[in-house]
C-alpha cells in the first residue's frame, strides 16, 4: 500500500527539536483539529520544554502554518504519485482519491478543516488553503487535453474532489462520494 | 433581499428561556464554530442561569444537536424558496447558491463545519449531516427530468454544491466557485 498523505516520520528522541515538535503537531492537528490541540499537548508529546517550542514557533499560529506548509508539500507529492499510479489520465482521479478517502487515518482535508475551524480569524490559513487548492486544480488540469475549456473543467473537478472529501468525512463509507466523483469525470470526458 | 439561512429570530428577553438559549446558541455556533463557543458564553448572552440552560439542554451536545436540527429546517426552507425564485430548473442552482455564498453573514455550511470540528467524536452530528445532505441532494434531483441517471446527476451536483460552499469559505469572493458550479450544471444539462 502506497503512503497516504498522513504518513509522516514518527517523532523520535534523536530528531532535532524542531522536527520532533513539527511531526508531533502535524499528527495531532490533523487527527484532532487545530483548535482542539493545545500547545501544551504538543509540548508534552514531543518531549521538549515550553521554552524550546516557543523558540522554534513563537506562536501557535506559526506552528499551524508550518503544519499546513508541510502538509501541502506531502499532499501534493502523494496526489501526483497516486495519479501516476492510476495512469495519469482523467480516469485516474477517482481511483487516486479512493486510496486516501478509504485510508483508516483519513480525517478530511487539513486545509478545509482548518478553515472551517478558524473562519477568518487567521488570514494566513485562508491564504495557504487558496494556494493548496489552486495547485490541486492545476494538477487536475494536467489530466486534461489542452483546450479553451480546460481550466473550467479542472475547476469544476476540483469542486467535485473537495465535495467528495467532505462527503467522505460524514459518510459511513466513501463509496457514494467516489461514485459521484466518477460521474463528474464521466461528464467531463463526454465534453472533451 | 430574501432572508438568508442564517437569519433567525433575535433572542429577546420576552421569549421563553428555551428559545432565547437556542437562538443565541444558533448565532454563536454558526459564526464562531461549535468548539470555540463555550456554554458559558451562551448563558451570558442569552441571560439565563446555568441551571435553566442545563434544564433545557442537559449537555452541550444536546444544544449542538438542537442547533443543527433548527438549521436543517431553516436551510431547506431557504433553499427551496431560493430555487423557486430563480425558476426551479437546473439553471436555478447557481443563482440560488449565489444568494447565500455572497451574503455577508455566510460562514460556510454549519453541518460541514461541525463535522470538520468534531470529527467522529459526536456520531449524532455525522448522522444529522448525512440527513441534511441527503435532503439537499433530493431537492436538487427535483430540478432534473426523470431518468435512470437522475439520482447520479443529483449526487454529482450535490458534491459540486458542497465544493462551492467550502471554496467560497476560503476564496476572497465566491465568484470562482459559483462559476465552476455553473459549469457542473452546464455539463449535466448537456447530458440530460
Amino acid at each position: 500500500m502506497p503512503l497516504a498523505p498522513l504518513s509522516v516520520p514518527a517523532a523520535t528522541p534523536d530528531q532535532p527539536a524542531r522536527e520532533r515538535i513539527l511531526w508531533t503537531a502535524y499528527a495531532l492537528f490533523y487527527r484532532h483539529g487545530v483548535r482542539a490541540t493545545g500547545v501544551d499537548r504538543v509540548i508534552g508529546e514531543s518531549g521538549v520544554t515550553k521554552v524550546t517550542l516557543y523558540r522554534h514557533f513563537p506562536s501557535k499560529n506559526d506552528l499551524v502554518e508550518a503544519f499546513l506548509a508541510e502538509r501541502h508539500a506531502r499532499w501534493m507529492e502523494w496526489f501526483d504519485a497516486a495519479l501516476h499510479r492510476h495512469g495519469d489520465g482523467l480516469h485516474a482521479l477517482a481511483p487516486a482519491l479512493a486510496e486516501w478517502l478509504g485510508d483508516e487515518d483519513f480525517r478530511g482535508c487539513a486545509f478545509l478543516n482548518s478553515t472551517a475551524e478558524l473562519g477568518d480569524t487567521v488570514p494566513a490559513v485562508a491564504a495557504l488553503t487558496r494556494q493548496h487548492k489552486q495547485d490541486m486544480a492545476a494538477r487536475i488540469a494536467r489530466l486534461l487535453p489542452p483546450s479553451p475549456a480546460r481550466d473550467m473543467h479542472a475547476q469544476m473537478l476540483a469542486l467535485a474532489v473537495d465535495g467528495a472529501i467532505v462527503h467522505a468525512q460524514f459518510g459511513s463509507t466513501p463509496q457514494a462520494a467516489l461514485q459521484a466523483l466518477g460521474h463528474a469525470v464521466a461528464l467531463v470526458e463526454r465534453a472533451v
